[in-house]
C-alpha cells in the first residue's frame, strides 16, 4: 500500500489467545508482533494473560522487545504461550474489557480463537464504535475443529488432522499385526472434520479405518453392528474412527444413550452437558455394545485420543504453521492499513499446486456460527469421500513412509 | 571373524515377531535379513506370518529377495510387518513348531519379542538339542515396557518413551494455558519405565508432570489427594502421570479398587484379569476421586494414551531405530559364527558420548523374567529422579523446541 493510503493511529496493541490451544496458535501471535513492532505509531504490544480474563484483570506481558530468534521458537511451541480462557464474555464483560483497553491507550486489538472469540471481537468493536473510540479489532481464526464459516479451513486444523492421520497409520498396522476390532474416538462434538482426517491413513485397499462415523450423520446402533460384522467377517479385523459427538436421529449423544442402555450413571457437567471429551466412556460403551451383540470372545479395544490431538509436541503440519503465521501477519497489515476491523479468512485458490489467499471478512460473518462437514465429503453413513481426501491432503502435509509386506487377510 | 572360525550350516531361516508391536521391530527383522542373505549356506529367509501361529500353520513370506530400498522402507514402518501373536507356546506347541522347522530344513531361527518370546526360543532350542538337530536360535529383544533382564534398555522403549515425552510436553503447555488438574494414564502394568519417561517433558521448574506414580510404589489414595492438593494450591494447576498398573499395598490394581469404591462393575477378561489397557477407566476413576474429595467444581480431566504409545507413525527415536537394527544384525552375525544360541542384550558403555555394545547372553537369563524400574530411578512416592533423566535422555533423542513466555502461575 502507498503511504497516502495508510491512515495510522498511534496507540498500544493487545493480543489474546482464546479457547482450546492448538499446535500453531503461537505462530499467529508472533505474526502479529513481528508485523506491527517498529511501525509508526505502534507503542507497546501487550499479550493478554489468559485471554479476556487477563484484560479485565489488567495482566499483560510485553511482547514488542522479544528478540526475533526467541519469537521464532515461541512460534514453534505448542499451545497458547499467553495462556487461554474458556470465558465467553457477555455485553457487560466486554464493557469491562473496553474500559481497560481505553485506559491503556490501546487502539489495536487482536484475538485468536474460534467463533465465540470472533463474537467477542464483534461486541467490543461495537462498543468502541458507539463510544467514538478508534479501535481496530481483528479476529484471527484458530480451531482444530475446522468449523468456522467463510474459511476453506482454519489454522490449527492441519496439525491436529496430521496427528489423527499418523495415529491411524500406526494403529492400522497395529491392528493388522494383532487383529481384532478397534475403536478410536476423536474430538469433534458437532463437526466431523477431524474424524474425517483418519481417512488419510488409508494407503492400501485393505487399510483402516474401515468405518468412519461423524456427528453430521445420525448414528444407528444396528447399522453400526452390521457394518462391523461385515468388515470383520471379510478382513478378520476392523478399525473404526468415531467422533466423540456422534448422536442418534433424535440428537441424543451416543455416549449418553449407550451409557443408559448399559445401566451406567451419566456424568454431566455444571451446564448439564454430558462429559464427552477426555474420557474413555464412548469408546468403552461401543466396545461393550459390540461384544454384547457380536460375541464376548471378540478382541475389542477402544482408545480415546483426547487432548493429545491438539498440542502433541512435534506433530505440526508445515502448511498449517505457515498459514497460522500468515493469518497473524495479515491481520496486523490490515489493522495498519486504516480504520477497519474484521476477521481474516483463508480462501483456497488452487489445489495443484496448493495455493491460498487471506481475505478480510466481516466479524459478523464468522461470529457465533458453526460450519460442519460439507455433504460432498460424506459417503453414505460410514465413510468419507475422495473429495475430502483431496481437500485435506495438502493441509496435513508430508506423512511418514509406510511399506507393508503382503500376506493373506488384513 | 576369520574364515577358519566360521562353522556354517546350510539351511533355511525363519524370523518371527511376537507380542505387542513397536515402532522399531521391523528394523530388527530387516537387520537379520540384510545380514544373512547371500551368505554361504543360507537358503530361504522365511518370515513367519503372525509369529508362532504362522509357523504351525505353515504360513510364511519369503524375504530374501526384497530389494534393499524396499527393506529400508519396511524397517521405517511401525508395527510388525509379519504380523504378531499373543500365543504363549507350551511344550506341545513348541514341538509342533520344531516339526515344521525340521520339515522346512530350517537351521536358523530368530524371534523378536519380550521375555515370553525368549522362553519360546529356549524351549524350541532344547527340543532341537534333544533331537540332535542343529538349530541356531536367537531371541531379539523388543518391548516398549523396557522390562527385560540383562539389558540396559530394550529396542522399542526409546520410541515409545519419546511419544510419552512429546505428549507431556504438549499437554503441560495445554494445562498451563487452560489450568486444571489433568491425569494421563500410561502403559505399564508392572514396570514404570514408560511412565517415568514423562519426566523428560519437564524443562522449566514449573513444568509438569508435577506428580508421577509408577507401579513399583504402592499407591495410597489419601497421599495422592494430599499431593494433588498441594501442587494445585501452589501452582493453580497439576499435571499427573500414572501407570495403568498402579496398585495399592495389597497389590489390588487401583482401577479395580476405585471402580468398586465408586460402585461400578469391574470388567474382567477371560483369564479373570481386570481390563486396564485401552480403556479410560482408571483415569476417569481417579478424576472422580479427586472431585469427590477436593471439590466438584475443579476442572479435572483424564486421558489414557492407550495403543497410540507403541506405533504412532513418525514418532521414532533414531537411537532406538539404530539399536533395533543393530540387534537384528548382531543376532544374525552370532548365528553365522557357529553352533550357538542365545539372546542379544544391549549394554551401555558410556553416557557422554552415549555408547552401547551388543552382547550374547543365555536364553535362560532373559526368559520369563521381568525387570522393574531400578530403585535409584524412583524418588519418594510420587516422582522420578535425575538419575533416570540421565539414563533415558539419550534413548529418546532429540525433542521438539519449547520456548515459553513467563507470567505468574503455571
Amino acid at each position: 500500500m502507498s503511504a497516502s493510503e495508510v491512515k495510522t493511529i498511534k496507540g498500544n496493541v493487545v493480543i489474546g489467545q482464546s479457547g482450546g490451544p492448538t499446535n500453531v496458535i503461537n505462530q499467529s501471535m508472533v505474526g502479529v508482533v513481528e508485523t506491527l513492532r517498529g511501525q509508526p505509531g505502534i507503542g507497546k504490544i501487550l499479550g493478554a494473560v489468559h485471554a479476556v480474563r487477563g484484560i479485565i484483570n489488567d495482566e499483560f506481558v510485553e511482547l514488542q522487545d522479544i528478540p526475533q530468534d526467541r519469537l521464532d521458537r515461541i512460534a514453534q511451541t505448542p499451545s497458547a504461550a499467553l495462556g487461554s480462557s474458556r470465558d465467553k464474555p457477555d455485553e457487560e464483560y466486554c464493557q469491562r474489557i473496553f474500559e481497560v483497553l481505553k485506559r491503556r491507550d490501546v487502539h489495536y486489538f487482536f484475538y485468536a480463537g474460534g467463533n465465540d472469540s470472533s463474537d467477542t471481537c464483534r461486541i467490543i468493536n461495537e462498543l468502541s464504535n458507539e463510544a467514538g473510540y478508534e479501535l481496530r479489532c481483528f479476529h484471527i481464526p484458530k480451531t482444530i475443529d475446522n468449523d468456522l464459516m467463510e474459511n476453506d479451513h482454519t489454522p490449527g486444523y492441519g496439525s491436529a488432522a496430521k496427528f489423527v492421520t499418523q495415529a491411524f497409520m500406526g494403529d492400522n498396522l497395529d491392528n493388522r499385526a494383532l487383529p481384532g476390532i478397534k475403536i478410536n474416538v476423536i474430538m469433534g462434538r458437532h463437526a466431523g472434520f477431524l474424524t474425517a482426517a483418519s481417512v488419510l491413513a488409508r494407503q492400501n485397499p485393505e487399510d483402516g479405518p474401515h468405518l468412519i462415523y461423524v456427528p453430521e450423520v445420525a448414528f444407528n446402533e444396528d447399522k453400526f453392528l452390521a457394518d462391523v460384522d461385515r468388515v470383520y467377517s471379510k478382513q478378520g479385523r476392523c478399525l473404526i474412527a468415531v467422533s466423540e459427538g456422534i448422536s442418534d436421529k433424535n440428537h441424543t449423544p451416543m455416549a449418553q444413550r449407550l451409557a443408559e442402555e448399559q445401566g451406567h450413571n451419566v456424568e454431566k457437567d455444571s451446564h448439564g452437558n454430558v462429559q464427552l471429551s477426555g474420557s474413555g466412556a464412548l469408546g468403552d460403551f461401543l466396545a461393550i455394545h459390540i461384544k454384547n451383540n457380536l460375541g464376548q470372545s471378540l478382541r475389542v479395544r477402544a482408545d480415546t485420543f483426547g487432548y493429545l490431538q491438539r498440542c502433541f509436541a512435534g506433530c505440526v503440519s508445515s502448511v498449517d504453521a505457515d498459514e497460522a503465521r500468515g493469518a497473524g501477519q495479515k491481520a496486523a497489515e490490515l489493522a495498519l492499513s486504516g480504520d477497519i476491523d474484521g476477521s481474516v479468512a483463508i480462501h483456497r485458490t488452487g489445489n495443484d499446486p496448493y495455493r491460498t489467499e487471506f481475505h478480510r471478512i466481516e466479524l459478523a460473518d464468522v461470529a457465533a456460527k458453526t460450519r460442519t462437514l460439507d455433504k460432498q465429503f460424506i459417503e453414505s453413513t460410514n465413510n468419507i469421500t475422495d473429495a475430502f481426501r483431496e481437500y485435506a491432503t495438502p493441509l496435513v502435509g508430508r506423512l511418514p513412509v509406510i511399506e507393508s509386506l503382503r500376506f493373506n487377510r488384513g
